[in-house]
């Protein structure tokens, strides 16, 4: 799953601290109420989320590393194990949101037990020990990164189905930018290698480096914008069945589809729900919350492509990504490229990019023994990778060869649009 | 819906802060996190029921009656309609289980607002005035109180779906009692009247007083318990088709039922979850949570039968009903019949008793005019009807010409089976 | 069951000749490809229905009462067994549109088999057996001639779903009738009895004779014509919630429901699909092909009401239904009443007549022992009494105390309506 | 779609003429009931499967190129298009199964209308003209060839539901084989050239001609045989869930999957339904009517994987496929590899094999401009590739190049596996 990372307990303790109080955070603005539902199987309730990722360091930390250790309460292992068929039993995944006990100030006495204990751990330990349990403790904090960015999500999921669309926080008012102007960046061809060769933490899925042969293309230097795909959905777009999957126009047909997720026309005008209410939509911004079918549509109709993953991280190499909008901004929407900057910009934060790749294991993967082995392999089927980020990741989570994937119907995530010509 | 009712502003306006903090009494012990969910489409969330019955109120008596009434929210009427096409369009009945917002004390000081202004009117208006209001304002009573057992019965429900099997309430503890014996009482052929012919409140559906022709019969001097249905279950009543009819044998093949509703085997000994936590199953209290069609397999397999509403109904013409298991009891759960009585029992509270009567209208029966005429007639099919009352239900609530009414599959009801026989 | 009639055998075995030539008869126009599917679970492919009634006379008559007979085949009493539990298992219902074989021809074969060994049964019984037999010998042929009837309305649906839209049978042309008016004759209030009283066959379900006490009331001397309908859908019936239950509502918006089934706007002008190729509506024929749900809307928008079941019989007995048109008459469609006439109309046959009765057994109704108990009582719930037959029943079938049943939601069985007032 | 290919019209004449007569020469066995159903939306029905590939050449040769050409019927455009939206609206593909007309003499009417006047067109065209129809003419019966497959697979199963499992042919007893030993071949690493490159013709997914660099790698020599993939049965493999990708796994617990499709067990001993009846499991030969996720669960299983396309296209060029058993040897099952032969076996014919790639666009792949562009680009999301070939599959269809696809769920085809180690 991940290579051994040395380092000081002091400063891990740190890193621990700095992680778990940034959930608290993101939940901070909810009312106990916000934290019990799902309304779609997709997004899991708050305060699931939070307990979720408390029971990952019980369970593969201080239930096997902290003697003398008391799991702090019988039923939190079924009632919070996500996936994990090796650890036992648990709640249906579609179930979540009928669990109104735990109550949600008991979820914040987990925790801290929990961060108690950890810090009893991580300061009793010996370097050794440290070195040997790194992995595992490295894993359980990019995991609550990731469900860090899923809170994002799904709390603005359970926000905007309801009618009174609630507001997350509210926003400095902003001034209206213009978009950098679109062009395309060349790619040579050449053999590329893929795959994360670094020492510091990785996910397993990011291993197996190998080598790709690229034929030459080019790269959109920034992300699809809302004007840009605006003019596919008045262009009828959405109606065309020329430019979709058949899958996806099947979901456009059932689901009655006339725009992403989150816009709402009214009189005439393009809204959108945001973390900070409706706004109207931002010409500027990159689009997002997007299916995969919608962003392949897009490129169709555009006479364009999407890029495959190995293009991208050939792309990323080719053009370093500097920085970008990520959740650290507490921005929590995408922004307008830069104008005034030349070059590549975006392909860190702001939205996530679908690729036309299949989620499927690099060569040479092989599974983690025991739980830690279904983190990630067993998904790898029918869904796609998506590269980059979005302005919901944390920054310290992410790197060029960072793997996300979803299915292709999902649209409730920051996932946007970037092109490829050739 | 109902007949006028003469009656002091004052006595009306205890009445009314007597029904109403009742409604909160119930809710006392929820944590707000229970208030939200809806795990099963029947059940509704408590928060809903709580805003409901007050729009309720707002709706029907102060927007029209009372002057200068301000609605409290503009789009509580959206949120809060049940069932009301006269009304304007509503939340889907099956999306209540996803509205995080208002939050619980914001729905607490939408009621105090209700009911501040409710008292306002009813102190500032004439006797004439009231007169005219008395048959919707009763209406609003009966309502609230019919949601307030509705409350009981899917906060059961609610708890119950929870792993961590959490208590409403807890009990004394209680001394096990011997049940009386069952035995048949007679009750003779003739016409007898059916229908509401008092001068106090009672529903629409109970209207159309009308004469039927009775064979004699006999009935059970109590409901069936929990031993009895119990051997039913041991001799593979649930197993053998020939007891069912063919879509209750199609539910008990689809949903695998073994057992009522809460029912639970723990090495090798029946459990049921009650509103004190999981308990043993008491042999001598009448079995409830059953479907209509586990009522009608028991007396098959018996060799009995359920009587028809009208029968019940003559049957407490000749036997009266004296008092009985009402929510005021406190205990929310049925109790045995008492084994020194001789004679009726349990015809009132306890456990409402199916009966083999299709809910459909009396002859002569009308919808009154507008809103509140959508109130029971358009329910009037592929229902039957329940007599009787329940631990649930309110005393001032029940009459022996009072209908409930259910589909015949439903079982997160207190439903129990009084036997017929001939 | 049915009670035991003494006849001839000679007598017995030409009106089981008449009966089953007939089934053939209405299959004679079909394909072989026409006999096998089933679009929906309500409609059982042409080739089932008749192997299902041979099925019945092999297992109820030949199996056990004809010395050393042999079943036809080891497999058919498992594919055409309809629901008798007390048999063994069977193909699922909604798994018989797969099954293509046997071909039609070997159902021929198999309908010849039975058909000898039946003869030879009727030609060697005793006159003492065969009175003993007779009451299960009665129900085969009823049984049979009730699936004719279901014949006729699934060849109907069958072809209907074909964008071809077959022809079953030409029609000489017919000369446009004017209907009847409509007017409402009285029946008295009094005591009626219910239930069949004869020395013929008849099914369990009209059995338990017993008295019922009605209100008077006034009947429609005719069916309501496919012109008064109409005028319902252009005021917007479809549309208005207020004349509709609750649940007829909920299927309407979800089925998008504007009209009977069968019928087809085209051109501004509506058409219906007939056993006879697509017609013009014909403004006089009695409306047909419409849901309980639909029936009562239609009342309701008329100011009217349907009758229950009781009231029909008492009626029928006040206006002694004189003649029909039956299947007999192979017009196979409901033709207008007689303007020339006074009284009572089409109390028999044309189309069958929604009572707001649920279909309940009669008091002191009793299962027969056995396979043949499972013919009727487990059925009795969630399904509406229908009464008076239709232009697809056999003449020689149909009784006034005949009860059909159906789920409020079906429409593809002539079914009509008939209004009373008061 | 295809390149353009050079040939005489008379010899054009006479592949047509093979082509179209094999059709009916699978078809000959049926029954006209056979060729009606639709047991699962993926199985067409038989007459379908007919007339929809006649549809094709009056679609996209007769009518535009046939001066004079007059459509057979108006309706059969409506009744017989599959998918391509161009052409028109069409009968939804699970409706198929409820078309009972035409009767079967009329598809046969249907295809003889078309022969004739395809040969009319091939007999009056110019060579200049032919050579430009060539690319529609040829795939028109490429077409037609992947239809007489899935005839083959859709009879199988159609037969397969019937509880008479009834036999399509009779097959003259074979004598039980050893199947050749499983051994690994090494594949060098290096760039390997992937895609059609020949004159003929190919599909338009083939094209798109590229390298792709391959690590080294070994491939098995055979396909798995029935008596190793029931070791892992017997091994507990579909209980395992560390062996299941996720929705694998998901889908074994909801159709609770034991064994391939069409397996039996039988008093203790594995039987399979076959072309020929039912009959025991052969050891020897490749296992068949398996989705990707059991595929892929075995492989993990036997501590293998399965191969990418890219590996399997790379294998076949350093052994090259000779021979197979396809539709030709008219076994319509697979066999075992001969034991008496060294080397690669059964690259091509008996069973397709499951690769872990998903079906995505080569580089620079086009859609044609049409209709015709609608054949393969639409579906390329969310299928795995398949590749070399069945014994349903005729030889002159097949390439090395030739991509199959299927959902990873489907098991109604000939599918079976080849491991790959390292």
């Amino acid at each position: 799953m991940s290579i051994a990372i040395a380092a000081a307990p002091q400063q891990v303790l740190q890193q621990y601290k700095q992680i778990r109080t940034q959930t608290e955070h993101i939940c901070q603005p909810l009312e106990p109420e916000d934290t019990v539902v799902q309304p779609i199987v997709d997004v899991s309730p708050p305060k699931w989320h939070m307990a979720h990722t408390s029971w990952f360091f019980e369970t593969f930390l201080l239930k096997p590393h902290l003697p003398g250790y008391k799991e702090f309460h019988p039923q939190y292992g079924y009632l919070f194990n996500s996936y994990y068929n090796s650890v036992g039993s648990r709640v249906q995944r579609d179930q979540r949101g009928t669990l109104t006990r735990p109550p949600l100030r008991d979820i914040y006495t987990f925790r801290q037990h929990i961060d108690e204990h950890m810090q009893k751990l991580l300061q009793s330990i010996s370097d050794d020990k440290l070195a040997a349990l790194m992995p595992v403790l490295q894993l359980g904090l990019q995991h609550e990164q990731q469900h860090q960015e899923l809170l994002i999500t799904d709390i603005k999921y359970i926000l905007s189905t309801n009618p009174m669309l609630p507001t997350y926080s509210s926003q400095s008012s902003k001034q209206p930018v213009k978009a950098a102007k679109a062009n395309y960046l060349e790619v040579p061809d050449g053999v590329y290698t893929i795959g994360y060769q670094g020492n510091d933490f990785c996910f397993d899925n990011e291993l197996g480096v190998h080598e790709v042969l690229l034929e030459d293309f080019a790269v959109m230097n920034r992300l699809v914008t809302n004007g840009e795909y605006l003019e596919f959905i008045q262009d009828g777009g959405y109606q065309d069945f020329r430019h979709w999957l058949d899958e996806g126009l099947a979901m456009v047909r059932k689901d009655n589809l006339q725009a992403p997720l989150y816009w709402l026309e009214q009189e005439g005008e393009w809204h959108r729900f945001t973390m900070h209410g409706l706004q109207k939509v931002d010409m500027n911004e990159p689009v997002t919350h997007i299916s995969f079918y919608e962003a392949y549509a897009y490129a169709n109709w555009a006479g364009k492509r999407l890029l495959t993953e190995f293009e991208w991280e050939a792309a990323s190499q080719v053009y370093p990504p500097a920085t970008g909008n990520f959740v650290e901004n507490n921005i929590l929407e995408p922004t307008a490229a830069d104008a005034t900057k030349e070059g590549m910009q975006q392909l860190y934060g702001d939205a996530w990019e679908w690729t036309y790749s299949a989620y499927h294991p690099y060569p040479g993967f092989t599974k983690a023994p025991g739980a830690i082995g279904e983190y990630n392999g067993k998904f790898m089927l029918n869904q796609m990778v998506l590269r980059g980020g979005s302005c919901a990741t944390p920054e310290s989570h992410i790197r060029t060869t960072y793997r996300n994937f979803f299915h292709p119907d999902k649209r409730w995530q920051y996932n946007g649009i970037r092109l490829a010509s050739k």
